[in-house]
């Protein structure tokens, strides 16, 4: 069911440091800070041949990522998307096996513009997993 | 300087629960359990299209895992790998920019039977990061 990985997110409290040690010191391909107001996040995307990174720092009131950093000061790995070709019937077969899926079950507009639904970490190796329509 | 994202490495206390959830709740291709007792633990790939996750398994005394897992029991991301060229070139690029080499930096034969260095977390967005030479 799962196909390409499509990126690994990092929440860092501080964007412009992280941009700098994946440019300078890791030498990695990155974009300018992206806003994103509707996802409470400014991202960074960092660019390798076979997938991406995504730095991301929170934005505004209640972002999704400011607990973790609470937890987490130095950042860290907040979590991966795997790609799937049918996001329902992604949802529907692991609803029919009991994992559970966040929210509502359905999915919303994500950070690329397709659909993604988020993954309980606990049934999921302790990760959390966001899925989005390829 | 960094390639290609060689792996993310998730471990798990229990891998053949964690073998399950790939193979069965997510659908993925999954090899039999690999022992390497000389890196302190047993892996499980999972075959992506474009890279692949290495599910962890604590294996003797002192894993190298052991106290990951006492931190997070239900499992999570214990590092990632990214593809360098040349792995000295690398060590002393980012050794010049004060970052930390984990151990004496000499590089260690890694899972894949080549050569491996982790750097240091708080140097790194609270990640841990292999390099492997490619």
């Amino acid at each position: 069911m799962i196909g390409r990985l499509n990126h690994v997110a990092i929440a860092v409290k501080d964007l412009a440091a992280a941009t700098a040690v994946y440019r300078d010191t890791l030498g990695a391909e990155v974009t300018d800070p992206l806003p994103q107001p509707e996802h409470g996040v400014t991202v960074v995307f960092i660019t390798l041949p076979n997938t991406k990174i995504e730095l991301l720092e929170p934005m505004g009131e209640g972002s999704p990522i400011a607990k973790f950093l609470e937890k987490a000061p130095d950042g860290g790995i907040h979590h991966v998307c795997y790609e799937v070709d049918d996001i329902l019937a992604a949802r529907d077969r692991l609803k029919a096996q009991g994992a559970r899926v966040l929210g509502d079950g359905t999915p919303k507009i994500g950070a690329h513009g397709k659909p993604v639904l988020f993954l309980h970490p606990k049934d999921f190796c302790g990760t959390l997993v966001e899925l989005e329509q390829a």
